[in-house]
């Protein structure tokens, strides 16, 4: 087993496919190697790499933006990571949409690292793996570490809070209540995509916001940025912007407390994640266990005195 | 205050909506009468009650069919709660979405109870909440309390869990994403409402869908309901189908078993709601707080020694 963990170090240390993978699944599975495989990370990677976010609907073209993005950046010669937290099967434990499929045209690339992230079946968790993901794919050298998500749910925002800098694409032609949404959309995000501008809509959707987005100070901010990701228009403009606002925000004192930030969620995660075992252990002791609140209150009081008033 | 919380004892067993709203409203914040509201209600009719998960994408109309629902359940004299769990604002803390505005048809009911919840913002503790607002409805006499969720994401798919049974509603025409979200959907779903059958699609989804429930051992479950909700067809059917399994459930001892485990995943997430503060106030401290999973582990074996092995 020391052999086996040694090996997987130096595999890491050598951006080796295969070790960066495996160590993403013990991270996920917290195996108990977990924490060294984490601390043993190269924290000067990790804090120099930058760490996107990309979120949207389904339908708005974020896989196909994504991969627009990833040839791009590979035409620079950066090395990039690539997170995707979708909405998937509780049995297959994967991906089920066929967008991943697309990504595939960079399979064949070891500088392009990809990792499907299941969300269902799991209850909470899912930070907790999904940075660990990006803090082991920042390590071996990647950056931008994009994180992918449906921005529909309340884990897939919190996976958000994750990334430095947070892409919001959007799409005509889907109907009201994406419209709707637009209110909490401005909220997260600091760039905002409208994809697909050669079709119908384009035009309408993109002013709607640009009227939205008026008097944010920073001008990447209050722009809204056009691109047909199936062609690669409109992708060189956005990534000149991406980096535009990362200068920003890391002089600014912004991306530090962002990732101050993300860090606390990962840590409020993890707990949960090291305590929830023996909850449920405790609980099985219960037949039928009383009113949750005032169960788990006692649970805690018993397990955790220093913690709960009683 | 101690009168104010009898007042409000008192109100929640005459049924009065507005001291179901405040109950709900002070057990979502934690208020410290949280756990004396919970540990009052009506267990009888907790017991007792049904609890009935509405879930589908946005835009199949899932709102619609809860309302046309409802109208069938209030012709047999029954008192319906519903839970509605939307993706919504941080800042409005409310649904953003118009489809709210529909159940306004009841508005007027006393025996119809609404609730609205908000999913973004929080790190958490929907479960728990959600959990809370669908006993203190059932506690009043509500049944069947329906929990309405836009089926994507994490949390939301957690919170079908707190139901005894789950409807999942789809719709023609909704594109390649959600056909390849049906292996999915049979995973969680009890039973299949294809709504919109007036619409182009209807039938080749519908077969669609038979197909792949073949072999499912009740006769309800293999089925797919066909409904049009604007105009109520299929929902009386729909309602007895429902009604139907929920005797089959309650009879074999499956009702039991997920009571049970709704209990322990309200109970997990009570427990984090009430350490997450004590452990983000821990998090203070720390300028810088190094590797997540570290952090976690050394702040809980100070803590809750009791929990975890240092």
């Amino acid at each position: 087993m020391r052999n086996d963990l040694n090996a997987l170090l130096e595999g890491l240390h050598n951006r080796d496919a295969r070790s960066i993978a495996r160590a993403i699944s013990l991270v996920e599975n917290d195996h108990e190697a977990a924490e060294v495989i984490l601390t043993s990370l190269d924290q000067q990677n990790v804090r120099s790499s930058q760490v996107l976010g990309i979120t949207g609907s389904p339908g708005v073209g974020k896989s196909t933006l994504t991969s627009s993005l990833v040839r791009h950046l590979r035409s620079q010669g950066k090395r990039v990571g690539i997170v995707a937290v979708d909405p998937s099967s509780s049995i297959t434990g994967g991906a089920l949409l066929g967008d991943r499929v697309r990504m595939m045209g960079h399979a064949l690339d070891s500088d392009v690292v990809v990792r499907s992230m299941a969300t269902r079946g799991r209850l909470g968790g899912l930070c907790a793996a999904a940075g660990a993901a990006v803090r082991i794919m920042a390590a071996s050298g990647c950056s931008p570490v994009i994180i992918e998500t449906v921005g529909v749910g309340q884990s897939e925002m919190d996976i958000i809070r994750l990334a430095d800098l947070t892409l919001m694409v959007l799409a005509p032609g889907l109907g009201d209540e994406i419209q709707a949404m637009k209110a909490g959309i401005l909220e997260v995000a600091d760039l905002l995509v409208v994809n697909k501008t050669d079709c119908v809509g384009a035009e309408t959707l993109s002013m709607d916001l640009e009227a939205a987005l008026r008097g944010r100070k920073n001008a990447c901010q209050s722009r809204v940025f056009k691109t047909v990701a199936t062609t690669g228009q409109g992708i060189d403009e956005l990534a000149i912007a991406i980096d535009e606002l990362d200068a920003i925000c890391r002089s600014s004192g912004e991306h530090d407390r962002r990732r101050h930030s993300s860090l606390e969620l990962e840590i409020v995660d993890w707990a949960v994640e090291l305590l929830k075992p023996r909850l449920l252990a405790e609980l099985q002791e219960t037949a039928y266990p009383a009113e949750p609140r005032q169960t788990a209150r006692k649970l805690l009081a018993r397990l955790c005195p220093l913690m709960i008033d009683t």
